[in-house]
């Protein structure tokens, strides 16, 4: 079993390593490496609720174990300009604003783009594929790596005590469309020197097989928009620039200008094409206003909102209040993207309603308009043969995926007790040459709601569950502080509970004849009396209606 | 575009159709046929709530259109087992106690021991395939199905307004584990006499090609079981009794003895033992506490939860607080079920733990476990060719869905106009051999919340909707009813906002300013009072926050 205790002091010469967030879940990636007294980061993003955490907007890694450590920090490496990789380097940098941010061009121009909305200016060291960088005693060397977005990178790190391989997240299309390959040649030779730690994506350890190769997509595209005799609308991810080139490559074909739609689409393809990674062939872009006089059959809009974003442009095209983007019957809409688990209700309801209105949608689930970003299980074991590493240790994934990708790692020959399958906080060291865990550092949830960070936790939480499920009911009650005699009928209200408005009414009477009790008893002590009341209330609607709503009781001494 | 307006009298001679529930959803399916004044019901199903829908229980169709005649109801008949066409039936008895309820031998045991929970004795009137019944001028003739339930029908409904073709929910496997097809010689014989409306099964429309046999599953879990060392647990569906058998067989070759777990599993086995559609060994099945003395090499457990239903016996196994059964490294466990919408966090979160404990856990995802109950695009094709329907209404599905299977029915030479998407309300009128829209009849979500079925509407789920997002403040003041003036200071409490004991401390002197003013302008309508409070406080959270909890003002006038 995984010990609870945090672990003693890490062995001269040992390197150790902790996940503050991205181990046991997918999303809010965040590895420290320590050695000699110095830290390194790896990725600081942010992961998006789940049902269990209702009304938060993100949630970020759990700064704790370094928090009071910053100034030891070198750096944070970025490996990729996805969100749970760097969504919460502002948050991060809120602690230590002049830590030196490192990342490929794109990934910088995401990073920029992002602290400046949170008016910060981040100390930028720019990277690329091939260079060596080193923090302290870190030295960093960045291997060109194919993954859903351009310029990704993942991150060998040499220390005095071995070589840690950290993928990022990864998958090795042979026929990438920028022509930009995992570099596994590169891993080879790392592997030829040795690789001490492996740290590998697990997200799609599970799916046998391999990724179909991105540039397939375009050919089904291709198919779909050859036969619309409408308009089109494309919808996919913001940073995926690949995706979007190859829906401008077949607009070209088809005689149609393209439209951006949706701030962050426009802005990402502004700096994508500034940047020289995604090719716009003058005169194909028009503006929104000028697309929808265009004929129908020479527009295609390329838009957010595939997830379901309920405020997404393409939410509102579906439910019919898009400003100015009406869908017709006979339309073509375009769901090329994941459909990220949690988020199935949301967009098989954009497609229910897209569908409702007439139009022809197509999805994941009837074409082949989406290929993960991801490594199967094939390629994975492309990776592990390529590393040989000694020691290794599944990153990025659920228990499930974590599970699976371990199994991957022994297949190929990696002994099981130099697999260490950690989770957030569990700290592993990696001394003379042998990872293993040496205890545990505490990692929770830190929720950013609205303006503020940690201040909703987890009695919030499970109080917002209670409510939404069966919401409250209120009982305020005014006693004469010296008898403990209501001075005022009870005040009943009930949200959540029922649309009936006789609901309540007999819970008036209960309170009443319980006030009654308590006065006899010669009770004023507020608490007690609305103890009394929770607890009468509590079993007259339980009894009743058989619901848990939150009973609240007020009682105001006057 | 769909009309909205309720349609005219029927035509003299036409039969009418509407769906109170289960088209544009997936669940809670029922079909009215009327003709000649009188009624025929097909299915009364219940659908399971989504995030939108929380606290709720259970949603049941709309019986409101026929109401007030439920003396006019001749019978309703029953495809299935299937909670999303039987489980309403109770609800429905309450309108009509003597009602007939029609239907497969397996499928009136379900609805018995349902209804003996409602304490209810249904008029049940058990049928076959190949027999007819007739119900005054409905003459209904049931065709074997296969489907994930033993013991499926279809029902042929003629009158003299032409006939009618109801699938119920079908899949044409040509292997069945029970020898068992899909009558599609029949559905032929049918379609040579004349089909006038087809109602067909749209859940799997979208999905291409066919669904893979029964007992390829068999083979999997074979080989699964032939690799466990230890403990084998597999999840499945309460009522999927040939599932179930395969368990028992594997079981069998493997030296492993059955517990069953889970009450539902086990009365629905003892059912479908009972009346013989299961065949159990003699000796096989052992109770829970035998089993757990077993080797565990030598047990095999069956159990419900494969939905991830935080308090089945899975879930409760995986949380490792189950009382008898616990996980080890090691043990194996399947979830040999489908994935419905809307379940997946539940389910892979049971998945998670599982893994975490060490269980080797295959799943739908891993493994070919599962396959699903409902007929995919091929097998749709071979439906429309062997019927030959004049006129098409696509039932069971979303939009999605249901423009699929439209598009099937076309693909095979339905000529477009004469299939009838409808949705749940909208009525259809067959006169003259043709299908076509005469109006809607109003239909919602009625919930069944505890004990009440109707007293949960819309503004409480808003209200629920709110209250989970971001909790509530509550503001109580008790005023001079004479002056206005606040006889002793607000009392402020939030729950669901925050973690924070102080996060509200400022609101005290807020509200405090907004009594003093509101009494300089001698206003002493606590209504209004109330107004002002909830607006200066809503624009405090706001601001600070950006946060929208809900404003809960109480002003108590003593």
């Amino acid at each position: 079993m995984i010990p609870q205790a945090p672990p003693g002091p890490l062995a001269e010469g040992g390197l150790r390593v902790v996940a503050l967030g991205g181990i046991g879940e997918i999303g809010r990636n965040m590895t420290v490496f320590e050695f000699g007294g110095r830290l390194l980061i790896v990725d600081c993003g942010v992961l998006f609720p789940e049902d269990q955490q209702p009304g938060v907007d993100l949630i970020l890694p759990d700064f704790r174990a370094i928090e009071s450590r910053m100034d030891q920090v070198d750096a944070v490496v970025l490996t990729h300009g996805h969100e749970d990789h760097i969504g919460a380097v502002p948050f991060l940098l809120r602690h230590r604003p002049n830590l030196p941010v490192v990342g490929s061009r794109f990934t910088l121009a995401l990073v920029a783009a992002k602290c400046k909305e949170h008016r910060l200016t981040p100390n930028l060291v720019e990277v690329a594929e091939g260079g060596r960088v080193s923090f302290g005693d870190f030295e960093c060397e960045f291997f060109a790596v194919n993954h859903s977005i351009p310029d990704a990178l993942a991150v060998a790190i040499r220390t005095p005590a071995g070589v840690v391989l950290h993928t990022g997240d990864i998958k090795l299309d042979q026929l990438p469309l920028d022509g930009r390959l995992t570099d596994l040649a590169g891993f080879s030779r790392l592997g030829d020197d040795g690789v001490d730690l492996f740290l590998v994506d697990s997200t799609n350890a599970e799916v046998p097989g391999f990724v179909m190769a991105e540039r397939e997509i375009g050919q089904v595209l291709d198919g779909v928009i050859a036969r619309a005799q409408q308009r089109v609308i494309v919808a996919c991810f913001a940073s995926h620039v690949h995706r979007v080139q190859q829906v401008l490559d077949v607009a070209v074909r088809h005689g149609r200008r393209i439209a951006l739609v949706g701030r962050s689409m426009v802005r990402n393809m502004g700096i994508a094409a500034d940047l020289g990674l995604l090719h716009v062939p003058e005169g194909l872009l028009v503006d929104l206003d000028e697309a929808l006089h265009l004929p129908e059959h020479e527009v295609l809009f390329v838009s957010t909102g595939s997830q379901g974003e309920p405020l997404s442009a393409l939410s509102r095209m579906a439910r019919g209040d898009h400003r100015q983007i009406k869908i017709f019957p006979g339309d073509t809409v375009v769901l090329a993207s994941s459909l990220i688990p949690g988020n199935e209700t949301a967009v098989f309801g954009v497609v229910n309603e897209l569908s409702r209105l007439g139009a022809n949608v197509v999805h994941q689930g009837n074409a082949r308009v989406h290929v993960s970003g991801h490594a199967s299980a094939g390629e994975l074991l492309f990776l592990y043969n390529a590393v040989r590493p000694s020691n290794v240790m599944p990153v990025h994934g659920e228990w499930r995926h974590l599970r699976a990708n371990a199994a991957l790692a022994v297949a190929t020959g990696v002994p099981p007790d130099h697999v260490v399958i950690a989770e957030d906080g569990v700290v592993v060291d990696l001394v003379d040459g042998r990872a293993a865990i040496s205890g545990r550092v505490e990692v929770g949830h830190v929720y950013v709601d609205g303006l503020s960070v940690g201040d909703v936790g987890d009695s919030t939480l499970s109080d917002r569950l209670i409510l939404g499920e069966g919401g409250f009911i209120a009982i305020t009650v005014a006693v004469d502080s010296t008898t403990g005699r209501a001075v005022a009928p009870p005040t009943i209200s009930g949200r959540g509970f029922s649309d009936d408005p006789k609901a309540l009414d007999e819970v008036v009477a209960l309170v009443e004849k319980e006030l009654s009790h308590s006065e006899a008893e010669g009770i004023t002590d507020t608490h007690r009396i609305a103890q009394s009341v929770r607890r009468v209330v509590g079993r007259w609607v339980a009894d009743t209606y058989r619901r848990r709503p939150m009973i609240v009781p007020t009682v105001i001494p006057v």
